[in-house]
């Protein structure tokens, strides 16, 4: 391996967002950021790290049409220590090693000639794709903000999110007509029970099937895995039937493909107060 | 004009969403279920007709390359009766004559025999364009449910909302690590004040700054108008400096243009509760 230099040449960093494993949720948008990227950084996760670094990789293959093909860099994605309470510390000790990695992997494929500081002084274009939206539940944009030296620019650009795609499989809209709705975690579900001042939540990043948690009386969940994928898996229905449906599907599904991304919205009967 | 029949040939409806008005927020799945479809019906609003409509006919222009170019059909949007407090009734009338609208566009097409029944008996694919999402405060998913007869099939086409080109545009993450947030509206907002359980409110279809109506101390802002439009609009900072400047162009925006598509994320300091 050639030797990693420690300081990085000027970068215009562009965060894309790619939608849920469907190529054909890429926009024209995020298809012409990653022609012009002159660096694609396709980070790869533990468990999942065959099945969808394959799949991040032929969405590169589908729409990189340009004349001159970025060169994509893989990266394994560290850990996230998981022991004890201090969830926000793990969190931070979590960015910190990603932010290493990435700058790890620009440095290497600038040692490797594969970056090379443009002669007008202009800056690389590196291209990050990011699953849904780099908005939502997504650490790419605080790992950004840690990068030394600061990226010259960053681009954001949006990408459809599970949260879409589940509405949009189940042909249902998020909100009742002029209500609000909240995005939350199974863990906040865990933690606080039903979200205050709402009769709709998206939950997600839930790998406990947190709805088990609630009172299943007068709520309604849409279910949904793998959205947009071919393996994709949908379910709905009145939480104290669905719910024990959807723990087996979840549990029989992430057995048999190594790993699972799920997503669901509940929806209680409106308060009578309205 | 021709008469119009009173029963509709059997339909498969897709409902796609087209993002903020740039076409480069089109999925490739958008483009080709725009260049699938037999109809385009394409609503025109009040007082945003002509630029809107001349935007989303623009949309149209930049995608539609299949040999077969579809017949798109423009109808008035009614106009919901704003008088009184019976807020859902409104809503209810609006949609039973947005309904009647929707029809009487394809019965006439088909009249015109831009619509004819295929000899094998399969629907005829009429599309609708909606703004960002059809599963974020749109009616269109509602309105379908009320076509007699009822479509044989309605699929539903993700697009990028103005919440994630808010997002995009400022570079921000919606929420904050492993924290929840509501999406809302100005109504609400006003009614009821700041969100419960939530200290970050994405407030949509606000039409009066109601950011205004709330104490501004430790509260930040980031506002959105027309977004990846030409014309978009940014700001953002403390409440209690950016909300009267932002009430300011908003008011000089939409009297240059004559229409405005608005969204804006709050965020206060977590409470000390964590």
């Amino acid at each position: 391996m050639s030797p990693v230099p420690t300081a990085l040449p000027p970068i215009a960093l562009t965060l894309i967002g790619i939608g849920t494993g469907n190529p054909d949720h890429l926009t024209r948008q995020a298809i012409a950021a990653m022609n012009a990227a002159d660096l694609i950084l396709l980070p790869h996760k533990g468990e999942d790290k065959a099945e969808l670094a394959a799949l991040r990789q032929s969405l590169c293959d589908a729409v990189l049409t340009g004349p001159a093909v970025p060169r994509i860099a893989g990266f394994d994605m560290p850990v996230r220590r998981s022991d004890g309470n201090d969830y926000l510390a793990q969190v931070d000790e979590w960015h910190a090693a990603i932010t290493q990695r990435w700058q790890a992997a620009i440095a290497q494929a600038l040692a490797q000639g594969c970056l090379t500081a443009p002669a007008d002084g202009a800056a690389q274009r590196v291209a990050l794709l990011v699953w849904g939206d780099p908005s939502l539940y997504d650490s790419t944009l605080r790992i950004a903000a840690r990068l030394q030296p600061a990226p010259a620019t960053v681009q954001v650009v949006a990408g459809i999110t599970s949260v879409q795609a589940l509405a949009a499989a189940h042909a249902i809209a998020l909100n009742d007509i002029g209500q609000p709705f909240v995005v939350t975690t199974g863990r906040q579900l865990r933690d606080h029970g039903w979200p205050a001042g709402v009769d709709t939540a998206v939950v997600m990043l839930d790998g406990q099937c947190s709805f088990a948690t609630l009172p299943a009386e007068g709520v309604h969940i849409w279910w949904g895995a793998y959205l947009g994928m071919p393996q994709q898996l949908l379910d709905s229905g009145p939480l104290a039937d669905a719910g024990p449906r959807i723990e087996g599907a979840r549990a029989r599904a992430r057995e048999r493909h190594g790993w699972i991304m799920d997503i669901y919205l509940l929806r209680r009967q409106a308060a009578a107060s309205g």
